[in-house]
């Protein structure tokens, strides 16, 4: 909870009631390792906020699995069309490594946005958030190759090579694990020339 | 501005006062087919909203423009990251056909923000629609083809095609014109047998 409260205060200060309320109306929950975490079919519900660990959105294409994102600490997750009209999702979740997560349940946040005004900023914010990363991700799939964006990957997020599943990388990167294999060849040979 | 009130209004209803507030703090400006409205390096201090036309976000890739996406009427238009951490962004939007947006400025709408909650709502609400159109674009280009993305654009914004020149449309879908050609000729023998 104290990283969830650390990262909202950072933008907005909750007083204490605040406080007190939003921690009544979250749920801490944790996932073993490959658990899956939400699916696609159902209708989003829930937004998510990584507190410990790390999270792979993919989607499904005639039964294989293509990564499409990872998420870790201090991240919100939500699959944004379903949970805002109820439609079913696209969107599949699951824990790369154990992980721990706060759950934000429609039922429990929508009340509290229609009556604490300061809520409604944090929501506007958690979705800022993803928004962001959302447009980077964009970015980098329409302006970089698999190399580049290996690169950006070890760059911003090194410690996931240590904690992903290599085909979960290749399968980011949108090549074959064979290819991935040839991408760091190279990529290492170059920083140890 | 009627189509901007009665796009907020669909989530929140607005007094007249509100109302009042809103349209004091936004600017109409419309821009001629080809103008830039945005480049990439300056930081980011406004938000558009499309109420007539077409905008194409593009990346710079060394000195190649490639086209990421088409916003048309009803659509809020933010390079996220710029503004919000006030960095130089890499986003680049042009007017692909004679175009009208309102334009809502940082230092215009902070302050309403602060005092009057209800715009929080429509703060939120509009970084959630830009947050579906991400995360669409995102699965679209993990899960499809370069004929199968042709084929959305097709039944989700069809009218597109009259309006944008075919060079855009195959930099979006990441292929060559010449290979946007085969497709169509596919797409549409289909269509016809």
């Amino acid at each position: 909870m104290d990283r969830l409260i650390e990262n909202i205060n950072r933008y907005t200060l909750l007083n204490e009631h605040e406080t007190r309320l939003l921690q009544s109306a979250v749920e801490k929950k944790v996932y073993q390792k490959n658990e899956l975490i939400f699916t696609e079919g159902r209708i989003a519900d829930e937004i998510y906020f990584v507190t410990e660990g790390c999270v792979r959105l993919f989607y499904n294409v005639d039964g294989n699995d293509r990564t499409a994102f990872f998420y870790s600490e201090g991240q919100f997750i939500c699959a944004g069309e379903s949970y805002t009209y109820d439609i079913p999702a696209i969107e599949n979740y699951q824990a790369v490594e154990p992980t721990e997560l706060f759950i934000f349940r429609k039922a429990n946040i929508e009340p509290l946005l229609k009556e604490v005004p300061r809520f409604e900023v944090i929501a506007r914010i958690a979705t800022e958030n993803e928004l962001i990363a959302s447009q980077k991700m964009i970015a980098s799939f329409v302006t970089k190759s698999a190399e580049e964006r290996y690169i950006d990957l070890l760059n911003t997020q090194g410690e996931l090579f240590l904690r992903v599943p290599q085909q979960y990388i290749a399968s980011f990167l949108g090549v074959s694990p064979e290819t991935l294999s040839r991408i760091k060849t190279r990529v290492f040979a170059k920083r140890n020339s």
